[in-house]
């Protein structure tokens, strides 16, 4: 499985992913889903995966391979939503090319999140569904999550609004995952995170999150540590 | 939907579940699913059932009809063990009566928790699959979900232990319970929750909780705030 959880905030945007891969519980590995593609001062984008993995490899190779070609690529779409439609497209000849036995049980499908902003236009974030069509991430609903979302939405549900600031959403993302791990055995360490200021067209400001790693050690026993004190100081349960 | 959960402690046992069913959006309705067996002094039991209505409801009916017979029933069998089998056993026949025709789609598989205490017997909490076999909850694992699980699993995971107390085990269970109704809205109110001492064969300490309750809106008031006051006072995110 596969946590992934993207927002587009006023400030900027935040992305973060697990690099888990599993089929069962015996095939387990360490993939990366955070892929950025960045032209310095013209567009930054950032993709995540998640489902099949052959099929998101796939799909990663043809968009990167088309990268120096004339044919429509990442870099030479005039928008987000264009930006979106080509990688729809690119979901949809991979299953196409992948899934034409009908006797096969495998499930070919994925998931995209892409966000990112063009020189010039406002920073969108986007949901590439396996079917290549999508859907757009608003102020009213700034986030977006793929794979084993469920255990972590609430604590986004709870804090995250569109004017939440940027160092704020990074500890959100990173306690979401936090609970996901602890609760879901195939989502896991290391983790990618990236946080991309709006207007600044950089890559952004990206962390490789080990299991050693002291700040989301600190952040993890400060939350655990705070959760209990609140559940302490609640008093009474009044009937 | 519906989400129950169940906790075994050192202390006694919690019993928690929401009341909303749903076939698809638009058949909305609310029905109890936490139901209690009580012979005073002589032993509690508690059960509460996911999954499709249809058969939980006959499942209860059944083993409320069979409670005056001398056939085997709740209140003659001499252990949580067997009591867990002779629910395994009613659902089988329930599913077998109703699941013939193959070619209905329709899934009548439900899960039932059952919990409670004989006279003389430590108390037991155990869980029933749709295939009518069950596991036990231990002093390791003392906890068991059943229906829309995952969004109210984080919080338990990081709480619960077997010697957490019974008045904190029940606001943990009310604040799971209220993380997944914010994500899921097919689960919903009211609320019956059911707190059992170890011992005191009792029908227990019960509570009926709506929308307007004033201690549940308190109490997720307090958890709000402080899940603030704590994402507020992390500090700094060290890379």
């Amino acid at each position: 499985m596969t946590y992934c959880v993207a927002m587009r905030l006023a400030s900027g945007m935040v992305f973060l992913a697990d690099s888990r891969t599993n089929a069962g519980v015996d095939h387990i590995a360490t993939f990366r889903k955070l892929h950025r593609f960045c032209q310095p001062g013209e567009r930054m984008l950032a993709l995540m995966g998640s489902g099949n993995l052959a099929t998101t490899q796939s799909v990663l190779s043809l968009l990167r391979t088309r990268l120096g070609n004339d044919a429509p690529n990442l870099f030479n779409q005039d928008s987000m939503f264009h930006i979106a439609e080509l990688i729809g497209a690119t979901v949809r000849e991979v299953i196409n090319r992948d899934g034409g036995n009908e006797q096969s049980a495998v499930d070919f499908g994925c998931k995209f999140i892409i966000g990112g902003q063009i020189k010039g236009q406002d920073m969108e974030l986007l949901l590439v569904y396996p079917e290549g069509n999508f859907i757009q991430a608003t102020t009213d609903t700034p986030y977006f999550q793929i794979g084993e979302i469920k255990y972590g939405k609430p604590i986004i549900d709870r804090v995250i609004t569109y004017n939440t600031s940027l160092e704020h959403a990074m500890k959100c993302a990173l306690l979401s995952m936090d609970s996901t791990i602890r609760s879901n055995i195939s989502v896991g360490m290391p983790l990618d995170l990236l946080a991309y200021r709006r207007d600044s067209f950089t890559e952004g400001e990206y962390h490789d999150i080990g299991e050693s790693h002291v700040g989301y050690q600190h952040l993890r026993e400060a939350w655990a540590h705070g959760l209990r004190q609140t559940l302490n100081n609640l008093g009474e349960l009044e009937f």
